[in-house]
Formats: C-alpha cells, sequence, structure tokens
C-alpha cells in the first residue's frame, strides 16, 4: 500500500494558492480520507523569485514544467493555469508520462475534452475535471454517476457569475451597463478584459462541457451561438419588469431528435422561476431528465477555495484508487453523434425595444414587416421618449416565431424610414 | 468479464413498479453504459397472485423472500419494501449471502445505517442508498464525493414534499391544515396516515443519514427533536408575511465544537431566501461548507420515477464495478463522535401567536413573564379578534433567545389569567 501520493501543481494564481493552502492547512483530514499522505512536490510558477503569499519552501518552487511532468515521486498533476495553450500541452504530456491529471480548465476542456479523455483511457490515468464547470458545485459526477440512468432534455444554466453579478446591479440598482461593469471590476469580480466573461465565451465552453456529459456527444464550442450583455440598457430591465420578467445570461442546450439546440445569450426568464431569482455572483444549473424529473443545482460558481473544493476531491477519488489498486480510467462514453442546430433554425419569442418616429401609422408599419415574416405580436408598449424629436420608444414581445424569419422581419423593420434604430433584442426563454 | 449482472428486487410497490419499468424500456442504453446486460432475476411481492400493472413474467415473481436472498444468479438486491422491518433483516441476509445492496429505505438507513454498513464492508459488498434522502436529487454521492474535503457547517433541508406541498397551499390559498392536508391526501401528495410526514419523522430520518456524512459520526435518529406542521393556523401564514417571512418545515443540522444541532420543526424564513421561495412537492437541501461555501440542491424528492432515477445509478455504479473488476466497498467515514446538542440549549429567535384578554396592560404582564426570563421582544402586533368576547389576538417576535428559556417563559405566560391560550410557538431561522 502507497503511503504517499505525490502532487504536482501547475499554475500559483488565485486558485493555485487555495489549493496549496487546502493541501497545507487540511493535510490531516485529506490523509485520513485517502489512507495515505497527499504531499506537494514540486510547483510551476512564471517567475520564482516573486514571493507569493503561499506557505512554500523555495525548493518546491520551479519554472520548468518538465521538473513537474517528469518527477517520478509525483501521481497527480493539477493544472490551474487556465487558458488554451500550453495548458493544453502540459495535461497531454501529463498524461502521456502515465500521471493523473486535475483540471480546472474549461477551455481545454471544451475544445479538447474529447480527446484528453481518449488519451488518459490508453494510457491507463484518471483526468478529472470537476472545477471547470460551477466551480464548487458538483456537476461532472453528477452526470457521470448519477444522472447516468437518464435520458436528458434541456440544461438552462446560468454558469458565468462575473454576468449574473453585472445583471443583478443594473436590474436592482437601475445601472446601465459600463456603470455595473466597472463596478464588478472594482470589486473584482470581473476582470481587466471582460470581454471573454461579457460575451458569452466562458458561459459556452462550461455549456460545452455539460452538454458533452449529458448527450454523450463531442460538441465544437465555436459552433455555439453565443451573444453577450453588453447591449443590455437600463430601461431594458424595467420593460423587462413590467412583463412579469427578469433578464439573465442563460446558457442553453435541449435536446432534440439528432440535433442539440445550444446557445448562450440574454433571456427574459419569468420573475417567478427559479432561475429568475439567482442574483449575484451565484451560479444555477437546471437539469431535465425523464427520470430524475428537473433539477437545479445552485452555488457560487468562483472563488479559489470554491474551485479548491471540487480540485481536492477530484484528487481524493485519484487518490483513494490508487491506494486501493483501482483503476481512474473514465470511460469516455460519448457515442451519439449529435449535431448543434443551427440558430436559424430555433423557435422562441422575442423582445425587441425600438427608436421610433412618434406619429400614426408606425406600429402598422412595423406590425406588417413583421406579419409578412409570420412572425406575430402578442404585446406592444409604446412610450413618448423625447417629444422635441418627436421619437418614441415602442417595445414589442412577440409570439413564438422561427429565428430567421425574425432576423428577416428586424431586417426590414429597420429599413423603414419611420424607424431610427433597433435598440435592443432580447429571446424570451420558458 | 461477466456478461450479465442478475437483479433481485424486493417489493413491487410504486417504486418497484418503476424500477421494473426503467430497467425493461431502458435495457439497451443500461447495458451499455455497464458493459453487461442487467437482468431481473426474482421479484419478492406479498402476494404474486394480485395483478400488477407491470410487463413480468409470473415465473419471475415470488412470495418467499429466501428465492431472492439466495439466489446464486442474484448479484445486486434491490430493497424497496419501506419500513424498518423486515426490510433491515432481508439486507442484512443479502448482505451476508454475498450480494450487493441498493436500498431506498431510509427509516433502515437512519436507524441501522453505521451496522449494515460496517456490515457490508466485512462481507466485501456494496451498500448504496442514493435514493433514501432527496429521491432523485444527488445527494448521498455528493456528500461521499464531491464534498469531502470540506468541512461542513450546517444543512438547512425541505426533505418532505407532503408538508412542503401542505404549507404551499396553506400560505397561497389561505387554507387552514385540516383542508390542505385533505386536497394533499386526494391527489396522492399525502398517505392516509399522514403522521409520518406531518409530524416530522420522515425528515428526521432524511436528516440523520444526511448529518452522518456530513459530520462523519452516528447519530441517533430518535435523539432528534421532532415539531410537526399540525399546529399551524391559517393567521400563522399572513403574519409571517406581515413580518416578512415564509413557513416551511425544516430539517435543520449545525456543526458546534462537540456538538451538533439537530432538529426537525416549523421556521419563519426571510422571504427573499432561497429555501423561501420553494414551492409545492419539491425538496430542497442547503449546504454549507468552509471550501465549497453555500449549495442548494433542488428537485422532486418523490414518486417512482425520481427514486428509480437514483436506485438505477446507484445499480450501475455497482454493476460497472463488478464488470471491472472492481470493489464496491465503502470506507464507512463515521471516526467522530459527535453527541445531539439538547434542545434546550439551542438559541434562536421565536415566533408566539398569543389569544389575550383585551384589556390594558396585557402586554405589560406578557413582557414581564418574558423578560423576567431573558427573553426580549422585537416586534408586536395586535389585533381585535373577538369583540364580543373582548379577546384580542397577540403576535410576538422576540430577539435570540435560549429555548430553555424561552419554554420556561412560555410556561408562565400560560400561567397569565388574561391569557387564554398561546396558539402557536414557531421558531425563527436565518
Amino acid at each position: 500500500m502507497k503511503s504517499e501520493i505525490g502532487i504536482g501543481l501547475l499554475g500559483l494564481g488565485v486558485v493555485g494558492s487555495g489549493v496549496v493552502e487546502v493541501l497545507i492547512s487540511k493535510a490531516d483530514k485529506l490523509a485520513k480520507h485517502v489512507g495515505a499522505s497527499l504531499v506537494l512536490k514540486r510547483v510551476l510558477m512564471r517567475d520564482v523569485s516573486k514571493g507569493r503569499a503561499v506557505n512554500l519552501g523555495s525548493h518546491l518552487l520551479t519554472s520548468n514544467v518538465a521538473e513537474v511532468l517528469t518527477d517520478p515521486e509525483i501521481d497527480i498533476v493539477i493544472e490551474v493555469i487556465g487558458g488554451e495553450h500550453p495548458a493544453t500541452e502540459y495535461i497531454e504530456q501529463a498524461i502521456t508520462n502515465g500521471k493523473h491529471v486535475v483540471t480546472a480548465n474549461k477551455e481545454v476542456m471544451a475544445k479538447h475534452g474529447y480527446g484528453l479523455l481518449s488519451l488518459a483511457q490508453k494510457y491507463n490515468v484518471g483526468l478529472r475535471y470537476e472545477a471547470s464547470v460551477g466551480s464548487g458545485i458538483p456537476l461532472i459526477a453528477t452526470f457521470q454517476q448519477d444522472l447516468a440512468s437518464n435520458e436528458i432534455w434541456a440544461i438552462h444554466g446560468i454558469l458565468n457569475g462575473t454576468t449574473n453579478y453585472i445583471l443583478t446591479q443594473m436590474a436592482q440598482q437601475g445601472l446601465d451597463f459600463p456603470s455595473a461593469l466597472g463596478q464588478a471590476q472594482e470589486l473584482g469580480y470581473a476582470e481587466p478584459d471582460p470581454a471573454n466573461d461579457v460575451e458569452g465565451i466562458d458561459a459556452a465552453y462550461k455549456l460545452a462541457i455539460l452538454s458533452s456529459l449529458a448527450f454523450h456527444s463531442e460538441f465544437d464550442a465555436q459552433g455555439i451561438s453565443c451573444q453577450g450583455i453588453s447591449g443590455l440598457a437600463a430601461q431594458d430591465f424595467r420593460y423587462a419588469r413590467e412583463f412579469g420578467y427578469a433578464i439573465k445570461l442563460l446558457a442553453i442546450a435541449k435536446r432534440q431528435a439528432d440535433t442539440v439546440e445550444m446557445r448562450v445569450h440574454p433571456v427574459f426568464l419569468p420573475e417567478n422561476s427559479q432561475l429568475a431569482k439567482v442574483d449575484g455572483v451565484y451560479n444555477a444549473i437546471q437539469v431535465e431528465g425523464d427520470l430524475a424529473g428537473r433539477l437545479i443545482f445552485y452555488g457560487e460558481g468562483a472563488g479559489a477555495l470554491r474551485a479548491s473544493s471540487a480540485i481536492i476531491a477530484d484528487v481524493l477519488t485519484i487518490s483513494r484508487n490508487i491506494c486501493r489498486g483501482l483503476s481512474n480510467v473514465l470511460d469516455v462514453q460519448l457515442n451519439q453523434k449529435l449535431e448543434i442546430k443551427p440558430m436559424s433554425d430555433i423557435e422562441t419569442r422575442y423582445y425587441f425595444r425600438l427608436s421610433v418616429n412618434d406619429r400614426p401609422g408606425v406600429l402598422a408599419q412595423i406590425s406588417k414587416a413583421l406579419g409578412d415574416n409570420s412572425v406575430s405580436i402578442s404585446s406592444v408598449i409604446q412610450k413618448e421618449s423625447d417629444p422635441l424629436a418627436h421619437t418614441a420608444e415602442l417595445v414589442i414581445m412577440t409570439h413564438s416565431a422561427r429565428e430567421e424569419a425574425v432576423q428577416k422581419a428586424l431586417g426590414e423593420v429597420k429599413q423603414l424610414a419611420v424607424v431610427n434604430e433597433v435598440s435592443s433584442f432580447v429571446r424570451v426563454e420558458g
């Protein structure tokens, strides 16, 4: 029986430092759980001279990745560098060197998950990635094990805490997007370059990972239609409330016959739905399956401790298996070949906000453009916004319509002389 | 490699029939997942002549339990009889005969979980019980694996769908308890004898199971203080709303130094809290840990399909391990010796509703009785309820106080000549 499990760590940023902190402060608890000590053998960091607020002997630090990936005393490599490169290559090398790997890297798992899992299977090692989606919220193991007997119908996720914080501030404080973003940046909830979060790319990576587990198929994350939240204005939240909705950035996957509808964009959600009540930096993932029904998993989707909870859980699972002589290989159950449904084919309801000339007959012209494309209106709100310029704000909710028809109709609406601008465009869910 | 996993089923009630249905209708999917067919070999039912709405050959049915427990072709025994006896003995016999066991039985696992898990360890078989709490909501594996590195601080659970349905009807429709119970019985959400649900006993079993996983200690479910919902009246919900609260039956466990506060009773919950928004037959379990933070797991906590989701997940896990030659033994990590904190020692805030004489000085007398016991009042609502009888309804919210002091104070309040009755008594949480 092994008395020691050697750990190598790639990356000593916020999450990496959290992992080190837990490995040190909980050493006894973890050893008891595993039946062997978890010993940190080597830590890769860019500049070892940079003093980090972590209680680590300098002999453990290296800027040479080979010292981690080839160290025979290291059983498990934890990757928390983030980003596609060189993290992907490091994980590949760790696997081919016979190391088990635990990663928090959503971009790598979204883009290269299938290849890496197959490689791990070939080299008879484990590759676990619980922290890659929802941080400390148990999701990956949940799909792999607890929901295994279910046909999954749909996933609706608030998968990005940064955008949910910004949207909550816009809804509750009446802020516009730039102010809410600025506030989130000051608090450290948004990065200096926030594009990955606010444009929905981060959520799309996570959706690709969950969908591949849920639907047993490989998906190209870059094929997921993505719309961010930067186009939303303060008044969209007021109109949403008038109609009885909240606005959330949702990642949506819905199983159809042999396609899956997959998209990330802001939605109007009925305000009494559970997901509409998820505020601030919290994440929530709703899963619908034929047996389990509708489940929701809720928690904080970011932060060093939250990620450590998932990373250390993965390390414990692998370590216990090593100690008991059990295999860590996960079967890669990607036996379906499903395509992402083209965005133009989805059907849903829509909200538009338009700036129009304030004169009789405007609504008739717009209704006709929509009607000509089989898009029918369910409600309209018209408010005088600028009596001097004779412009008004017109808000339209449609019945269910096909995205392609809606886009064509909106193109025609934009051409109308009486229409100054289509200011907002949000899909309605539920 | 085994090409077939033999399954024995104890009990063909609602849940048992659901399990049979899934094993038959999803045979291909399950076989692909496991790498071997799951074959139902024998089903115990009380009266085999009773035609059940299940597509089973009569040669599979037996009323002789030994035919299931000793059948050498059976690898896994699923127990869905429910109740303490004879289910406990059947599970014991299955284990000592070398069978793996999957059970949905909360009463057995709450009362005999430690002994049975130890027995399973001794006989080198698996004993899994995901369906025993929250039905299809993944919780047991979550604690065993995903939260393993966490110190758990607290569990707050809406663990019983029957009572949550009744409370929701009382809150939304203004029904009194007997009408809401009657409605739940008509819809099949409450049993003809509803005591186990409405008195909180069912929730206490589930709390004992979760607490033993969370705190790594054995707890006596019968030591959990339990108060049901039958004493609540329609006006308690109106007052709760006036104060900004919802009323829920909560199962609460909070870790202290070497005790755990464990109790099941109705509570006032702030109406904007996530658990307050869980309505109808849904369950929700909030877990707070040092690393993962605050997590909530939400879903339907009852029904044949929901339970089947968890039961079949357990069967799949065991079957895959059998096929891959891996052990199914779970380490029983009950290495802590924690006591349940005496109810008299807990500290919280309280709501009382009293019927009093409608005359000056009544509140002074009541305040004095409370104050003499160090229980201080935070708010009071007084309403004239019966001008003819000169009685009024008095509603009191207290600051945080010790249960023992509150009970003593209430005893003194009841003795006051001006007090007709203490009509309601609800603790406040959060």
